[in-house]
């Protein structure tokens, strides 16, 4: 690996179910020049996200796909190289979207500037980024969790839903994880306060949900569909709200399964809504005041799960999509 | 018949799959004596709905279900008969819960007093009634329809589809019905005024749907669940809204089939919400100030399917749930 060229995981073919490593393929390329108003930053940390499935279908998600032979996407924290935009300098940490690659140009609007005095580097893809600001937003504007009402959270253990969990405990209700190991069940409930945590993976959902949630359940912070949300449905309340966050368990699906029958929802009057932070900007600033604030109170708490080198951010995806890692899922990348 | 008996329909077993007129038996009884503060009514008018198939299961629904050997739960208009509560007198026409029955004894706090003077009275039990309330307020408060956009209906020419339909049009949407025969189909358009009618029987749902709304979907006004759900959910708009008002497809169904799968719902930040109209009391006298204007400046049409004579209403209840009514369903009550 030489440090004069740009190393890029490029999509070599479009996975049908499970990606294999072989769907992607690793190169190197001359390090680009920026252009007028941009920088070249080299990627220090890439963020490894469920949402990056979708990208790689033929289909439009919530963007266009990413091509064949064309850069994986993926937000990144960045140290500036070279910068012809004013507020940009050499040496200057920044949020972007090099995707998976060593190196990347990026408009300077497009960026934020990073103050690592403030939390380390990495939070910014993770608890203080798109994954903690889905969790507050998701949980708050669809959830609008009152204490004492029974949340439950898919994914539990993973970067939006152990920030979503914890927040609805802030906010004074009973927390249930769905986890899909013994390991991260105890992590949930020791080490992030939930009340209850239940492996799905030798645990059945539907009793198991009927004990840990004896009034009912209120709010679910959904980051999974599939059997859980069937579950799910069978035990909400009047008026309960489920915030569909993900659909991880569908994912991988070939053909999209079909979901749940919806007539929990009209005997409780419930709803389930569609999320994307995208279209929460406007509370990007309280969420970085309340989420910063929690953390440095400890009251809520972080785990990442970091891989080192860009070259194993596939191997990394495809284990992410299984539920193999631990926390927020991050690839440190060497140069 | 007698005219100093009561006339019954009672549930004689739990139908499964659909109901048979075997599932039902009249008996005549002595018409009951009304205590402290009731009223005896003779029934007038008896309203069959879809809902009623929910309150027949062995599982709870909203409402406890109808006992076996009870008499079958029905709005009603009546006229009073005795009066042990000051509010009401013998000739008095009221809006009551009667059932399937030829005589009843209700509280007279359970009440409202109908003017004949101001609509014909049996609309008291569709468009000024509990089916037109409930198309108010689910369009309304669920779907917020914006002039512009595009509203589809499902079991478009009922009771509830109906206005639903008609008053998104008031709203300045295209409206889209889908129906079950072209009869309907053609009421809708050249009588209510929708846009597009489809017939779901003889035309194919996507395509069909895809033409008729060229834009997207941005509200479905849901009385049916299943397959037109389905293939609502493929065409919806960012920030669809999806009010589920009714599951006729399901309500025979032995066994809960599988719902859509919910991909769409994630990727347009869209919502679907469960609506049952005793949540909407507070909006009554809004309802009906709007809709008897409509009715009477004839912005609003109104079609009633009357079938006579109370023996006649399981053969009809059953058709109901086929579709086999044209308009809202009305039992018009010999004694």
């Amino acid at each position: 690996m030489s440090n004069s060229l740009n190393q890029q995981i490029l999509l070599k073919s479009r996975p049908v179910g499970e990606p294999k490593e072989t769907d992607f393929a690793l190169v190197e390329t001359p390090i680009p020049e920026p252009g007028e108003g941009e920088i070249l930053s080299r990627t220090i940390y890439l963020s490894l996200d469920p949402y990056m499935r979708g990208r790689i279908r033929e289909s439009k998600s919530y963007a266009t796909p990413v091509q064949l032979d064309s850069v994986m996407v993926g937000g990144t924290v960045s140290e500036v190289i070279k910068s012809n935009h004013p507020q940009y300098h050499e040496g200057d940490f920044v949020l972007n979207f090099n995707g998976w690659q060593t190196y990347g140009v990026s408009k300077g609007d497009t960026l934020r500037k990073l103050d690592q005095n403030l939390a380390p580097l990495s939070y910014n893809l993770g608890v203080l980024g798109m994954p903690g600001h889905t969790a507050y937003s998701a949980l708050l504007d669809i959830g609008q969790p009152k204490a004492g009402e029974t949340v439950v959270v898919s994914a539990a253990s993973g970067a939006v839903g152990a920030v979503a969990g914890q927040i609805a405990k802030i906010k004074g209700c009973r927390v249930v994880g769905i986890v899909g190991s013994d390991e991260k069940r105890d992590f949930v409930v020791k080490e992030l306060g939930f009340d209850v945590g239940i492996n799905r993976k030798t645990q059945e959902l539907s009793p198991a949900l009927k004990e840990a949630c004896p009034n009912g359940i209120d709010i679910y912070f959904d980051n999974t569909a599939g059997a859980i949300l069937e579950a799910v449905l069978q035990q909400i309340n009047l008026g309960a709200r489920i915030a569909l966050v993900g659909l991880i368990s569908e994912y991988n699906a070939i053909n999209p399964p079909a979901g749940p029958n919806l007539t929990p929802l009209l005997i409780n009057r419930a709803l389930i809504k569609g999320f994307l932070v995208s279209d929460y900007q406007h509370q990007f600033n309280d969420f970085i005041t309340d989420v910063s604030g929690w953390l440095n109170s400890g009251t809520l708490k972080y785990r990442e799960d970091v891989v080192v080198g860009l070259e194993n951010a596939p191997h990394a995806f495809i284990g992410l999509l299984q539920g193999e890692n631990f926390g927020k899922l991050i690839v440190k990348v060497k140069i």
